[in-house]
């Protein structure tokens, strides 16, 4: 049996961004991932600090604790990271939730493809800008695309990009440009991922998302676009877990 | 030729709720409507207090405008009121933008059917609660709903309710429970339209945003549906033209 290294099992609560927000989920964490983006809000999950908190668990021990902590009260299930796209045993995973009826979500950077891809419901794609300090695979990003096209998930699709500055403003206008059939979202950049107090994160981050809706409303490379701030930051801060 | 009394014309902007949260679009106004929600916030549009401000305004002049005022930064308009669906000249501005390859969405309570309807790429019902003190027709409403069907428009289309109180959350699980197929969403209510500061209708409304999360949660009843505030609101507060 293939097991998958987790880190948290959480929820219900509201998928807090991009092509499904808002939705009611519940999430599983993966541990590791191939990037270290310099702005990483689940550093924990790669850089070895929460190593201890891994479980091995199989599909099946990982959908019944969903079931504990959720009961009747879900159908939707968010798979985070990391980065789950490392991970070959998510095919189970996501076989299992889809005989129990429930929907599977699935954030990743793009730097890997998976053959499970092709069953995920609400697919996010999210290369990574310039202020992550991360180089995008563009190769590798394209045969994803095309892939989940000859697959005809495009519909199941989305692209995301983080934005901090307006280095990340033209590559995401790139990103959009390459794949512009694909539904983008825009999604305002947190410059403090410990910050303590909640108001304060929520009225930064505000003025972050209106800076953002400035720059995207006058440019005319971002017309068929959402600019979303996180949901879930401006409820809970930086809290973990929820 | 028939014309459209229109109140505002402005953006690009975002849109801040709904089906198309964070969609970046223009938005028209239309004056009247056949509801005074108790809890209104666009009261202006029926209440006499904007009288002078109406524009009969064509088609033609309604596009000029939008391209005066967004030139080539938009794709999408939102058609909003007031209740537009009173208005059959709504047929023409949709044919038009649809010419110029501009994507429409419209929001109405659910209380006239118009033929013009099955051309909204994004239309949004969106049944008044008990808090409004309104009564829905719900033999209206399942016959738009029906004909909405008839027409293979329900992938266009979403449900949408306002929620301040228990009782607001009831009437959105009969409206959920009715019409279950269709996309659901969970709008938080704003409870004062009139407060001046944008921070503190911002920490107002997420602390309420964050009781209708908590009361979704645990609801068997309620799953399938995604819980949203209005965006516009946390940024701007209860500024108009934004
Ligand atoms: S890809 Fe995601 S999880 Fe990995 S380092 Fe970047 S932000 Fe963190
Ligand atoms: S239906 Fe809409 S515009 Fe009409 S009174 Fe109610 S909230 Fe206001």
């Amino acid at each position: 049996m293939n097991k998958i290294p987790v880190l948290e099992i959480f929820g219900p609560t509201i998928q807090g961004e991009g092509m499904v927000v808002g939705r009611k989920t519940m999430f599983v964490r993966t541990a590791g991932c191939d990037y270290s983006c310099a702005w990483c809000d689940s550093k924990f999950t790669w850089d070895g600090s929460a190593k201890e908190d891994i479980n091995l668990m199989t599909a099946d021990a990982i959908v019944q604790r969903l079931k504990e902590l959720g009961n009747n009260t879900f159908d939707h299930v968010t798979i985070s990271g990391g980065n789950p796209a490392l991970l070959k045993s998510i095919d189970g995973l996501v076989d299992l939730l889809h005989e129990n009826k429930i929907e599977v979500a699935l954030e990743t950077q793009g730097s890997r493809w998976q053959d499970w891809f092709v069953k995920i419901d609400d697919l996010t794609i999210s290369p990574k800008p310039p202020s992550s300090k991360m180089e995008t695979n563009w190769t590798v990003l394209d045969d994803i695309i095309l892939r989940l096209n000859q697959h005809h998930r495009l519909s199941h699709t989305s692209l995301k990009v983080v934005v901090f500055d307006q280095t990340d403003l033209r590559f995401a206008e790139e990103v959009h440009q390459c794949y512009s059939s694909i539904p983008f979202y825009l999604q305002v950049g947190n410059e403090d991922v410990e910050e303590a107090g909640v108001d304060q994160v929520a009225n930064r981050l505000l003025k972050s998302y209106q800076w953002l809706i400035d720059q995207v409303m006058t440019n005319d490379r971002l017309n068929r676009v959402r600019v979303l701030p996180q949901l879930h930051a401006l409820v809970w801060g930086n809290r973990r877990g929820v």
